[in-house]
């Protein structure tokens, strides 16, 4: 049976240089790279290296970036690091409906503890619009969290124009931004972005699992959230993940050089997959924004659509018998038979969003892939409707 | 130039079974392990397979092992996830004054934000007094933290007794112990111990960097300090460091099986040191317990050594530049020049204090390495005290 992988935003194979360097890493090196004898000296030039790796990524400067244990580790402390250190002015702060669970249950978390959130609402196609940001935003508000790029629906924000408004109101506001599903598949710039705060995982880039960074621009009031050790310049403590953070590195390198050929790939085999599909199966539409119909800036490698009449687990589960990997939801609420929070907030018909499913492409998929999958979705469209 | 490595205790070689199963685990599985189609269950079952391992080595069950990035994640969450979850009972901890800083530390920005922190003293040896525990405790103390072995001179402290104690006065205080140091190289059972929460980090027992977990026993309040996906049970977010885990699992699995060889080679080499030093260099005392006198339980790889008349970093700099990697304190805290928290709990004279230096022994040493050391340490001891 073939086997096709269609669910890239879930998590991306690790590339091989990568795992060639990790090995490297780990072979080599001995030392803890907070040491200062020769064996840590050489393990802490390695960290470095890939520093600067993941800094030139996206157009921050090496002092800018601070490793963490992942992407959810960085939206927690963007989030709790920012609000910590400004308590004295205010306890507001604003994010997206649409957020990533590691950004929506933080936020959730810190109003059990006495701060207040104001959620956006988001329209049809996943967009925050600039009137609700400014209508939510207060004279206490600390901080604004919305995400680049939906993991789930592919919908892109225009962050520098959101972040713009933002701190045309009140240049004290932070402004951080969900950047995990965008890196390395679409160019980030920090500095055009304008962003505060901004987060990236190396298992999305064909990286390893089990790192990421946090982004955070010179020049405000930020805190740690971990303590201990002095590692990241005190501001994240405990022994450095080596193998991978080198891995992290090498994977920001290969993205950085393969970004525009990665993104039309993904682009190609999407936009052939959603042609297909809305051809040969009645019944469906796109969830979020349409790449068919280009208006709205989306992620080139994901297509999320809605099967009229079908419990998206039930697809999927026959999809699985089929070697096909694809999800409901992210990967990290799978499970729940409840239509997400964010195709919640699209607003679809219920008999749709019930049926909501995304396949998401990348470097491990191929022509013969989209072949298999237009044969094999419509068969199992069919047998779930029982038709 | 022989490279002598005598710094184990700040973090081991990663051993050649646990490379290899982290590239396998990296090149043959591309899925998520919290996705519920065919690639993401082949990552789960490698994900449990290790809990499985990582909870063998502590006599826990898998259910009780949470999965960090770090020894440093898990005494934070240790220490918070216990202080939140028990609001109501009381806002005194109790912790000795030898710790990690991952849990001095977190102790102190917990003061900050209101609790209350009592800090146990210890003897000459580094031992903390049953008396001072139990005049510590308060009604209102929710939380004890003591260090199972200290990585800096290697005390063992009698933790089935410590724990005993503070339950016999108050079974609801919950007590937590960093067992970093200890695991791999001392036989640790969990329920002899008879602890609510234990920390223990894959690098200090020759697995990889980036990678800890904490036993939380079934049956207390306890919460989560990071929020997002339904990771690890709900209680630790976060798409799981797959290779780090995995690693880890061989890791302890290797472990335990080498417990005693280990602890035997380390123990032989540390002696030989311990011995050789204290024949060849006039005014050398051993700080914390005298593992030759085998009067107070030790970690069999430790030896803090306190020179007199030396600053420990000229030393250090000194041995380096022979290709020998010792520390003074812990490599978390290195480049500082005061005497460690450690060294200065011990009352050691200041003329010794300012001169004490940690070697740490185990699988990438060998005969001929103490050899070296004892060749080339008096030498440098002398240069450094300028005679």
């Amino acid at each position: 049976m073939r086997r096709v992988y269609a669910d890239h935003a879930a998590t991306t194979p690790v590339h091989p240089r990568v795992v060639e360097a990790m090995v490297a890493a780990m072979q080599a090196e001995i030392g803890n790279p907070s040491s200062v004898h020769g064996f840590g000296r050489t393990a802490r030039r390695l960290v470095e290296e890939a520093r600067a790796r993941v800094a030139a990524l996206i157009g921050a400067s090496p002092q800018e970036i601070f490793f963490t244990s992942g992407g959810t580790e960085a939206d927690n402390w963007a989030l709790r690091g920012t609000l910590m250190a400004n308590r004295a002015r205010g306890k507001h702060l604003v994010v997206s409906a649409i957020e990533h669970h590691a950004v929506l249950d933080c936020a959730a978390a810190l109003e059990r503890e006495g701060w207040e959130v104001t959620y956006l609402p988001v329209d049809s196609v996943g967009r925050v619009r600039e009137e609700d940001l400014l209508a939510a935003l207060r004279p206490d508000t600390v901080l604004v969290s919305i995400m680049h790029t939906n993991n789930e629906v592919g919908t892109v924000q225009d962050i520098p124009r959101l972040c713009a408004l933002v701190k045309e109101r009140d240049p004290n506001i932070v402004f951080h931004t969900d950047a995990v599903q965008a890196a390395g598949i679409l160019p980030l710039d920090v500095k055009a972005l304008g962003v505060d705060l901004l987060t990236i995982s190396a298992h999305k880039i064909y990286g390893p699992k089990g790192v990421g960074a946090l982004y955070v621009r010179h020049g405000f009031r930020f805190a740690p959230v971990l303590f201990g050790g002095g590692q990241e310049r005190k501001m994240r403590p405990g022994t450095e993940n080596l193998p991978g953070i080198v891995g992290f590195g090498v994977a920001a390198e290969i993205a950085r050089e393969e970004l525009p050929r990665r993104a039309e790939h993904a682009r190609r085999l999407r936009d052939r997959f959603l042609r297909g599909v809305l051809e040969r199966i009645p019944g469906v539409r796109v969830s979020g924004p349409n790449p068919l119909e280009g208006t709205v800036p989306c992620h080139p490698g994901i297509a999320n659509i809605a099967v009229q009449g079908v419990e998206s687990e039930a697809l999927l589960l026959a999809l699985d018998l089929q070697g096909v990997a694809a999800s409901a939801g992210s990967a990290c609420t799978a499970g729940s038979l409840e239509p997400s929070h964010v195709i919640r907030a699209l607003g679809l018909p219920p008999d749709y969003a019930a049926g909501a499913m995304r396949f998401s492409f990348g470097e491990a998929n191929t022509d013969e892939d989209i072949d298999y999958l237009l044969e094999v979705l419509p068969q199992a469209v069919a047998q779930v409707r029982g038709v």
